[in-house]
Order: C-alpha cells, then structure tokens, then sequence
C-alpha cells in the first residue's frame, strides 16, 4: 500500500497532463511521499472502478479522481499538513483559476501543441487521439500546428492578467503556492514538455513565476522542462 | 463624523466608477452604514491629501484611497464582520480576479462605451476625459464607439472562465459572495449605467449571477442598472 498517482505519459515516458502534474504539486504541498505509475490513454480503463480520466490517486486503496477533487480530497484527509487553499475564499477562488486556465490559456494553446502530442503518445492511441481532438478543435491536427505563428501572440496574451498580479505579489497564493499556482504550474509543464511552441519568453514575469513555483516542489518537477 | 464614500458621477448623478461599486458592496458586505457624496473627475483632488482618484473612504476622518486597499481595510478594522475574503488564500485570489476583470473584461469594453462616458460626465471634465482615455485606447471615443458591434462577441468571451465556475459555485466565493464578487459586479455596473451595449443577455448565466448578488446588496446597488 502507499500513495500512488496513475499518470498520462508519453510514449518516452513525458508527463504531459496538466491534471496530473496540479496533482503532483498538490502532494508535494502536503508533503506526502508518492509514486506515479505512468499510463497511456489506452490504460485508464484498467486501473478499476469505472476511470475514464486521470489523475487517479490511489490513496492506500482509496481511489480517487480528478485533479481538483483530489486537491479537496488533499484538504479534507491530511488537514495538519500545509494548506492547499488557505481557507475558504482561497478555495473558492481556486475553481475561478482553473475554469480561466482552461478556458483561456489552455484552450489558445491547445490547437497549436496537440499535433505534437499526436506524436509523442504511443502508436496504437493516435486514431482515437486524432478522432477525438480534431473533432474538438474544430480542424485537423496539422491545420491547428500551422496556426502556431498566427496565434501565438494570442495565447501569449491570455497570461496578461498574471502578469498584473505579479505586480503585486509573487504567486496566486500570496507570498506562497497554493493549489491555484499548481493549476497554472501544470498547464505550463503541459505546453513545455510536448512542444517547442515559446510561449513564455525569458522576460515574461510568468517565466520567473514559473521558476519559483519549481523551486517549491523541486523532487516532483521534471527539470527538463523548466 | 461618520462613513463615506466618494463617488464618480456623471452629470444627471449617475454612479459609474467600477472601483466605487466595488467599494460600496464592501461596505455594505461589512454591514457598515454609509453616505456616498458624488464628485466629478475635477472635484478628486479638493478630496485633499493628494487624492488623485476615487473610491476615497472617509472613515471619521482617516482617509483610504483605492478600492482594494479600501477592502484590506475593512478587513482588518472590522474583524467582526463578515469576511470579505474568508482567509489568506481568498485575499490572494481577489487580488487575480481583479486584475482579470481589469485586463480582460474592462479592457475589452472601455473602448466600446468611452464615448457613452464622454457623454455623460459633465461638459466641462469632457476635454481632459478625451485627451487622457483616447490616448489609453489608441483611437478616437468615435472610432471605439464604432466597434461595437465588431468587437461586442469578444467582449462577451472574457467572461467565458466565470461561466465555468458557475457550473461549480454561486459565486466567486462559493455559496456566498466575497470582495472577488464585487469587483466584477462593479465592472457591470459601470457598463451598464452608462451604456446599452448588449453585453449581457437575459440567458447568459453571468445575468443570474449578477441578479444573484444584488439581491445580497440590495440597499446599495442602483436598481435602475440591474
């Protein structure tokens, strides 16, 4: 028994999802020592009880899934440890950071990276990839790829409230990570590690966040990726 | 002696400013009594103190300027009454909120109803207001007048990661609203008192959400705008 986290993986074992790594950082937060046991998509169904996504914990049996249940999940079971949202407003305000992360930053970039996750997951998943996100985006793989120059700037700009923020404080969660940074944390790990699309620029105030978020949770971030 | 409030105001008394609405919800959320007195752009700086721009709180005397920091006054004053954060985590996170209604929502809409505004401030602030916000948008108040309906769909998508978290939660802060809250009912009732642009329509659940929370500050909020 112990904690384990089921998570996507590419074909050369790259951590892609942004859900699994909130989930990563989210443990580290707490302090818990865990494994990860990397699946593909075509995997899921066989970690038990009706999955269809992952993250899944496997808390000593317990299963639990996504990310943001698992963070509450977090909160709920291990209430000594440091808080993933500082109280109660902090975790409402939580689920406005993650519908903005997906609904602004992820959805801008996903059309431009999910060729290259087409080609990083294993063979046998690329028909159900290609079928499902096509149908998604709206448009093939490639036509999404060749949109990379056009709409970069685009995506570059869903960040600009961030950067704000950053004006004032130094992460969502103050003067310290909370779950809301590893939301952001994860989505970014997700672009970096699958594609050579240069999101974040070296003077983008979101590249130095991002950096001091890594430094938090150094064990578990895959430093390739940084 | 007593609480109040200065409040931008158009010349037929309309209150506009998004950070006053913020302000006044604040108040009313902390369950203090209040007076508004209405000042055009010209009369800030007979605030005394420097004053520059509004809210400024007159609290028996101690003057506050700045929404936000008006609301990090009122938590810390008034620790008795209601919470305007719910804890560390919440504070942090309205600080993003703000800063995503500014860059995004506001950002999108100023240009769209800065002509409406020019109409309605009194004729003689009507030079300065030209010369300082077409120098912020880039373009004449007619040109921005002009992209309303080009520009009204776009407007309208900033406000797709708080339709998201609708699905999850009542508000910003949960099952009740917090100072999150009231800065994006200040960001709507500022377009909404000074224009008829369409931004929101009856179906959109952002309509429910506003409903939702000015049933919460009935006292204050201008029901002419609702």
């Amino acid at each position: 028994m112990g904690v384990l986290l089921y998570d996507l993986a590419t074909a050369d074992d790259r951590r892609l999802s942004p859900y699994c790594w909130r989930a990563k950082l989210a443990l580290a937060h707490k302090h818990i020592a865990f494994d990860t046991k990397p699946v593909g998509f075509s995997d899921i169904a066989a970690i038990g009880e009706g999955q269809t996504t992952v993250p899944v914990l496997d808390d000593n049996g317990h299963l639990v899934r996504d990310s943001f249940a698992i963070a509450l999940y977090l909160e709920e079971t291990r209430p000594d440890a440091p808080s993933l949202f500082k109280g109660e407003g902090g975790q409402a305000a939580a689920r406005f950071v993650e519908t903005w992360c997906l609904t602004t930053l992820q959805a801008a970039v996903f059309p431009l990276i999910a060729l290259d996750i087409y080609n990083a997951i294993r063979p046998d998943e690329r028909p159900y990839f290609r079928e499902s996100r096509e149908r998604r985006i709206g448009m093939s793989l490639e036509a999404g790829y060749a949109l990379r120059d056009e709409r970069l700037e685009a995506a570059r700009a869903t960040l600009t409230p961030v950067r704000h923020m950053l004006r004032y404080q130094a992460f969502f969660g103050g003067d310290a990570p909370l779950f809301a940074d590893h939301v952001l944390f994860g989505a970014l790990m997700w672009q970096r590690s699958i594609s050579d699309l240069p999101l974040l620029t070296a003077d983008d105030p979101v590249y130095d966040w991002m950096q001091r978020v890594a430094t938090r949770y150094y064990a578990v971030v895959d430093k390739r990726f940084l």
